[in-house]
Parts: structure tokens; C-alpha cells; sequence
């Protein structure tokens, strides 16, 4: 009997290993197909054929393609806001608050203009009329978490003296768009070419830190 | 003779005002299609009907649908831009600089959430990868247009000692999108619902005015 049901569990695990497996190829393969064509020119058939799974497997895996989006939108989202998040939450209360918010905006700003996540970021824009739930997703588990994570980080630097902020969510909110919108705005509007790169990109992040402090630093 | 001309200037007069309106009219119908349905799903045919044109009409007189999506993206964006740059244009060098900086930002910010307007920028974000010179254009008739502005009246505000800035040009990015960033990213990512309304959205213009002075008014 024992035999018998370790056997079962066995059975059961690789069976769930493999659908695991199969789970993460459907979404890369989603997110390819998404990023590349569009949501609507994207059929499941491409996306089961890319993947190398039956269609049935994707419809019993995600239920449609409204799910499946879903999913691409966590998964892409959460790879680059999930390593910001922790980055902004260990930002020290002690030290040299300028050289810490100068290395974290350069960080942040690094990880947002990842291709990937600008081209979901289009697509989520482009797609947000249809499906606005899937840009407050973006929003939430992206820019908003990362907001939230700085208003926290502010409100113990604003009771520890180092900062003089009323709102702390508000100049999260400066914060996060003085080192991020020029950039992003640039690359929505005129195409990844328009990307400032390496030293002109850290200057938009560099600026936008002295702008916050000389608004923000106690003096 | 001489009455025979007058009346071919007459006839070609005529001609060239009821081609004029006819101009008028299908920019007109491609805005609404457009921005209803988008770049792609909309055809000359559907322009044409709308317009209450006929088909040739449309092609004789803007070549082909990336030519009048161009002149879509002008109409468009110099309506709500003409007049923003009109009022960067006339702040005045003295007075109360918190005070007509706070008038201008809640001027400039009800223009740029115009829903025609934001529709496009919209449409001009998801087309950006097919047609970033379209992104282009918006962004210089638009936001360029205004930050040069704003950076030629800060240079000169600078220059009478009111403000402390280096980079007029900068100072100008960080002065737009310190107004604009919230509710513009709030709504491009989660739809027109999301767009703050009324107190709130003068909330962020006059938050952004504040950071703004406590940054680069001089002292």
C-alpha cells in the first residue's frame, strides 16, 4: 500500500514538475509573440506551436488569452520591479543619503529601460482602452510598488530629519518621475532609437536626484 | 479678357475653398476613426464615407494613410500646443513668479488631459514601433515645443535672479513632467477612468509647482 502511494505522489510531482514546464514555455512564448506582433495578431496557435505544446494545453493551462496576458503582464513586470523593490526597501536610514538616492536612481532607471519591459509597456498603453485591468496591473506590481517602497523608505528618512517631506507618497512620486520620465516619455513617443544611452541616460537620473534633494533635503 | 480671368480666379478660388473644406473634413473623419478604432483597422474607404468624400478625393489630396495620419498628429496636437506655447510664452519676468507659475501649470495641465489629446498620445505610443517619426512629430509640436518655451522664459527668469538654474532646457523637462507625470502615466497605463478630476488633478499641477520652486527658486 505504502509502495503504492509513493509511487502515486511520484506520478503526481513529475506530472506537476512538467506542467510547471510547460507553464513558464507558454508564457515566454506568449511574451515573444505579444511584444512582437501585438496582442490581437497573436493567435494561441502560434503560441502553443512556439512553445511546442497542443493548443489544449495552453486553453487548460490559461483558460484564454485575456488570462494568458495576464500572466505575461506578472511575469515581465515582477522580473525587473521585484529586484527595485528590494533595492529601494534596504536604502539605509544612516550614511550619505545623496550617494545612496544617486546609486539607487541609476539602478532604477537601468532596470526600467530593460527592452522588454518598455515594449510591454507599449503594448499595455496601446491595449489599456480594451483591457484596463491589465495596465492597473502594470501599474501596481511596476511603478506603483516601487512608489510605495520609496514612500516608505522617505517617511523614516523624513522622521529620522534627513528629509523634510509632508506626503510621503507624493514626493515618492517626484522622486520616481523627476529620474524616470524624461527617458520614458522619449522612448514612448519617438521609439527604442531615442533611448538615451549610457552616460547621457545617468544624467537624466543624475539630475533628477539633485532636483529631489533641493527640493526635498533638510537644509 | 479681363472679365474672363476674373472669373477663372473666381472658379479657381471657389475650387481651392470647397477643397480646403473637403481637407478639413477628412482630417476630421480620420481623428474620429483613428482614435476609435485605430491606425490599422481603419481603411481610406471608411475615411472617405465619414468625410463624405469620395475615395479619390482622399488620395489625391493627402497621397496616401501615413500622410494623413501625419496631418492627423498636427491638427491634433498644435490644437491643444498653440495655445500652450502662447501662455509659456507670456510669463511674465516679474510679479509673483509662485503665483503665475501655479496659473500655468493648471492651464497647461487642463490642455494636455484633453481626451482627443490623450487618445492620440495613445495611438502614437502603440504605432511607435511601425511610426516613430509620427512619435516624433508629436513630441516636438507638442512637449518639445512647450519645454523650449518654458526653458527660453526660464533662462530669462534666471537671468533677472528669480531662479538659480544651470540648465535652462533641464529645468524645463523636470517643471512638464513634475506637473504632468502623475496623471499622464496614471492614465496612459489604466485607461481614461483613471485620469484624477478636478481638485485632485490641480493637486498634482500645484504639488509639481512646489517641488518645482523648493528646487530652482533662488534662495
Amino acid at each position: 500500500m505504502s509502495e503504492i502511494r509513493s509511487q502515486d505522489i511520484e506520478i503526481r510531482t513529475s506530472g506537476n514538475a512538467r506542467s510547471a514546464v510547460k507553464r513558464v514555455a507558454i508564457v515566454e512564448a506568449a511574451t515573444t509573440l505579444f511584444l512582437r506582433d501585438g496582442y490581437l495578431a497573436t493567435s494561441m496557435d502560434e503560441i502553443a506551436g512556439l512553445a511546442v505544446v497542443s493548443k489544449q494545453t495552453v486553453y487548460s493551462q490559461f483558460g484564454d488569452k485575456e488570462n494568458l496576458f495576464r500572466d505575461v503582464v506578472t511575469a515581465v513586470v515582477d522580473e525587473a520591479a521585484t529586484p527595485v523593490f528590494a533595492e529601494v526597501s534596504i536604502l539605509p536610514d544612516g550614511g550619505n543619503l545623496e550617494s545612496d538616492l544617486r546609486d539607487l536612481a541609476s539602478r532604477l532607471l537601468a532596470r526600467v529601460i530593460q527592452p522588454r519591459l518598455l515594449q510591454l509597456r507599449r503594448l499595455v498603453i496601446s491595449e489599456a482602452g480594451r483591457f484596463p485591468e491589465l495596465g492597473r496591473l502594470f501599474y501596481e506590481r511596476g511603478p506603483g510598488r516601487t512608489i510605495g517602497a520609496l514612500a516608505d523608505a522617505f517617511e523614516r528618512l523624513a522622521a529620522s530629519g534627513v528629509l523634510r517631506i509632508d506626503d510621503p507618497q507624493l514626493a515618492a512620486e517626484h522622486f520616481n518621475w523627476l529620474v524616470m520620465s524624461i527617458p520614458i516619455n522619449r522612448v514612448m513617443l519617438c521609439g527604442e532609437d531615442a533611448l538615451p544611452r549610457g552616460a547621457d541616460l545617468n544624467r537624466y537620473a543624475q539630475a533628477g536626484v539633485g532636483a529631489f534633494l533641493a527640493a526635498y533635503a533638510s537644509r
